[in-house]
């Protein structure tokens, strides 16, 4: 039991999510879509705007009427009424050499096709106005359809709607929207020294951390979090727990100690569940090297790391991605990713793609330069001083103090 | 009425918003932490960790009995027993020669001050183990109070705290976590021409998108929406609308059309507020010129461009600095910064920041492209395919292709 059951790459373990499939779709209310995924390509049922509008205040008229006309040589047009704000424009038919008055928004009327800023007018009495400038036909107007035409693509599957999305559902009349269902992460902590964080612990004992901070980046992620409390070292007990917890999820989180003794147990587990495969068994990564993921139909369960910082890791490498595949969006960790400067050397060893913590801060030029935050793994003081995490390649033997490098923000 | 009070710059505008303080405060439970805002420093009720803990699974030692040993002169020491998990490692005395079993987190015995990984042991019989590698004090082992001491500080006041601070929060025993409330923000939209989302717009109207995209805006930050309907144009009732908002909520988002004529009605309603004070009306920023910021006591009002787009804009570079300001954070929009090489010239005029809805691309070296998503400001297309907002100062006249220049990512 003891080693590793073969080390894969990073890349590797990603693309084993592949074999997770996206969960089953409802719908909710426009109010609760921000940050859920759509779960079909959105088309639009009607043409936006639904009619042509005007961009300015001013005059609707036929563009051919203004022709020619200038500062010194005006267009006189008789003004047949004004287009109230929410009024049918479509109701006031210009004819050649007329003009109707209209507010930005306004439908523009019928026989109209572009619309004179008030600015370039100028109203001699209650039937007529002077036009001191041409306009060419569409002017000044969004035209029916401008925005989306009838049935024209709007937004696609696996989208994840922001604020604007929502608007534009909202104009097209769109208010159930289908969306993938939030996956239900269960957190499992392991150990006999562990007590939660509301009680004093005694000698020996400590207050468990990882339950608290793995529940947070799965709600961060936008999934909804279960903590099963701290379950002891005990193989059946482990094994009665992680089965029940399965049942009630679509994804498992079991993380404790770093003893090896403890992941042999974590391992044996994972071996245990039933109708379950062990996809994964350690991966080349730094921290993070004893990752284990398992399958069981459509169920993930992870064994993370018992050191929080390495959880973290790889929480945001892997776990994250595949909560963002259950939930129909890409297999990413959708972490932002921007370049740095290295502020000081970084040593790494070759062999394992290595994640280290750095805190950011800006040149006066304005770029970016990452110092890295160290401290042992058993510590979490580098965690709250982090920003992001620097990437260095596995074949790289460490950076020089002013490499570019890439680094994922952390959210 | 017409014209503006006074253009301001954005910097002027966002050093207005230190008028208003922070909201008051409260405790929320650990698991309902996310995202919150401290509203006090914190500091280690006790140390962390509580006991020195091995890092590793080995013996725990006095370091000087290992000195000077060697694979082929190991140090013999006599085993006295084992440190299970979560049992008080200091009930056991190590005397000189002695040694016990310990695991990575155990706590180590009254009088070891190092830990030898198993991997550099032979355990020759039930009581004697022979160790290949000498190690010094405090090797493998994190030291009482060596994350935090006790009373050292912790986190800052006007912290957001994220998934790792909750958990520094959960290992220190602190469960009622102090947090500054959400902002409340009330969110009205007016124009006769508006229906609500879920109805069909009869001839010349059209669905409300800003209540909406406002809300999810709010959201999005951390506060509170509660959206007041549709109000039509009318100046008293708009402005009971307003006062009815006001009472209810720390701020007050006002947006409709853009004419010239509801703009006007927006001011006055603005200057029409009980022991209201008009802070600003018009920002040199391009687009949002015609943003208006009122206060009345510790409440804020923003009139904002009618076009969702330019509205957008706004909200990011104004609206969402003062939530923050009110949740206890900075006076700044939290947006990811980051610098990008423009992929085509990207003209403006001098006078006015602008902000041009880019999207991202990256170059094969991995370095961020912006591309203009133009539109009119009427339209809402461009929104849905931008990532960003591009930055173009107050001083330049437009940007050539391959001009670097600040791109403000949105959320």
């Amino acid at each position: 039991m003891k080693g590793f059951f073969q080390l894969i790459s990073p890349g590797e373990l990603l693309s084993l999510l592949d074999r997770f499939d996206p969960l089953e779709t409802g719908t909710v209310a426009l109010d609760e879509g921000l940050g859920r995924v759509l779960a079909t390509d959105i088309s639009a049922p009607g043409p936006l705007p639904p009619f042509s509008r005007s961009t300015m205040d001013g005059y609707a008229v036929r563009a051919r009427d203004t022709f020619g006309c200038s500062e010194s040589e005006p267009a006189l047009l008789n003004v047949t009424g004004e287009i109230a704000m929410g009024s049918p424009g479509r109701d006031i038919v210009l004819q050649p050499g007329q003009t109707a008055r209209i507010w930005t928004g306004g439908e523009l009327p019928e026989g109209g096709d572009a619309v004179v800023m008030v600015e370039y007018s100028h109203q001699l009495d209650d039937r007529t106005v002077e036009i001191f400038r041409p306009v060419a036909p569409g002017e000044n107007v969004i035209r029916t359809g401008e925005d989306f035409g009838s049935g024209e693509a709007v937004l696609t599957r696996g989208h994840r709607l922001r604020p604007q999305d929502l608007g534009v559902l909202a104009g097209l009349g769109i208010t159930e929207i289908p969306v993938f269902r939030q996956p239900r992460v269960a957190i499992i902590s392991t150990g006999d020294e562990l007590v939660p964080p509301d009680q004093e612990p005694g000698p020996g004992r400590i207050r468990d951390i990882n339950s608290t901070t793995l529940a947070s980046l799965v709600r961060e992620t936008g999934a909804i979090p279960t903590c099963h409390g701290i379950i002891k070292d005990d193989l059946e007990t482990m094994q009665a727990a992680c089965d029940r917890a399965l049942a009630e999820s679509d994804m498992v989180l079991l993380s404790g100690g770093s003893s090896v003794g403890r992941r042999d147990f974590t391992l044996q587990v994972l071996e245990g569940i039933e109708g379950g495969e062990l996809l994964a068994h350690g991966v080349a990564i730094r921290p993070g090297k004893p990752t284990i993921l398992a399958r069981a139909g459509n169920r993930a369960v992870f064994g993370l790391p018992g050191h929080v910082a390495s959880a973290m890791v790889v929480f945001y490498l892997f776990v994250r991605p595949l909560i963002r595949r259950f939930s129909g969006s890409g297999t990413d960790s959708g972490l932002v990713r921007i370049r740095a400067v290295t502020g000081q050397p970084i040593p790494s060893a070759i062999g394992r793609e290595e994640y280290v913590r750095v805190s950011l801060s800006r040149t006066a030029e304005g770029d970016p330069v990452a110092t890295p935050v160290y401290g042992r793994s058993g510590l979490l003081r580098p965690l709250v001083r982090a920003d992001g995490l620097l990437v260095i390649g596995r074949d790289v033997e460490g950076l020089d103090a002013g490499s570019a490098a890439p680094v994922l923000l952390l959210p």
